[in-house]
């Protein structure tokens, strides 16, 4: 990520620093989803923080290094947990459930509902290139715990790619749907989406 | 749908016409898919026919209204699909995976893999108000399939409000991966996300 802004001194700066951006991103990601990530403007994130437009600057350069952070910020979760899974649960059905259930925590109170999953042509080509890899990265994961399960015996024998399309979709269009205001969420929203998906798999 | 173009008389003429009309949503949609709706122009559409852009008019006044057409011709087909359900299975199970497979089979055939399921605000607001309210009932059809199937005893007993959005969500996003020239393909690729969908839902 480019260094944007000044380099934060001591402690205290640097942990200000930190929380306001992540102000800033959560902003960012209020916007995009009422506006669309085009429609939206940096004056329309800075009017949500109460600032003008130029102190945006300091965290970020324009829009699109705003859109590569929410990216990075949300891969870095879901691939955190995917080592969570591995180091707290031993049966795959469990690890998967798991990682079906922060990733839904993830789409609904990290991204807000937002649409960031769908917006990935928008980023400059490098973060494209990375966000898309991160993504590789997280789907083959996926894969993995599905033959973990298989050659466990929970899980029927299957090609594993078309239930992970499945999985990430159904998660994915969570941003289609999902009000934050609305009577549906984590953690009760991930556990019957991991009941869905992960018995799906079960041997009959 | 506003008339567009002169009214066809003969029976020969109508068949052109209707034929021609298939040829141009189907050349739209491959172009939606490869530029998006946005970035597509007639002129995109009308060199994969190799016509001029004004033999488009005869079929269609603007851009907006093939958009129309082919969401109309996609909802029309589903709704189709849940009447064959009911007339062909007595199980709910049956039935929801006739709806499932057939809806797969309209991403990957008549949408041929396009994006269009994102597409809704591009529409005028009378048209997205009216393509709104026809997967409103589409949603219910599914609702009420998995009610059955749980008064059926099939499935065990939950809101089915979220595995609607599952299903939804899971087959939606076919348009985000699937390639007409790659290995996938329905039925077989409907038959994996009916069992992978309704196996989840079943009493364990």
């Amino acid at each position: 990520m480019p260094a944007a802004g000044p380099v934060p001194r001591s402690k205290h700066v640097r942990e200000k620093h930190r929380r306001r951006r992540a102000e800033i991103l959560s902003a960012a990601r209020r916007a995009f989803r009422e506006h669309g990530y085009h429609a939206t403007t940096l004056e329309h994130i800075a009017r949500r923080l109460d600032v003008r437009k130029t102190a945006l600057y300091h965290y970020f350069p324009d829009k699109e290094s705003i859109l590569y952070a929410c990216h990075r910020e949300s891969l870095t979760q879901v691939h955190r947990h995917v080592e969570e899974a591995r180091t707290r649960h031993t049966a795959a059905g469990d690890r998967l459930a798991h990682v079906i259930r922060e990733h839904v925590r993830v789409m609904t109170d990290t991204l807000e509902g937002s649409t960031l999953a769908f917006e990935v042509t928008a980023l400059a080509p490098a973060h494209q290139a990375e966000v898309i890899a991160s993504r590789d990265r997280y789907e083959r994961a996926l894969r993995e715990l599905i033959e973990q399960g298989i050659a466990e015996g929970e899980f029927r024998p299957l090609d594993p790619k078309v239930p992970v399309f499945v999985i990430l979709g159904a998660i994915n269009w969570i941003a289609r749907w999902y009000r934050p205001e609305g009577s549906l969420h984590a953690p009760e929203l991930g556990a019957q989406f991991a009941d869905h998906l992960i018995g799906g798999l079960a041997r009959r």
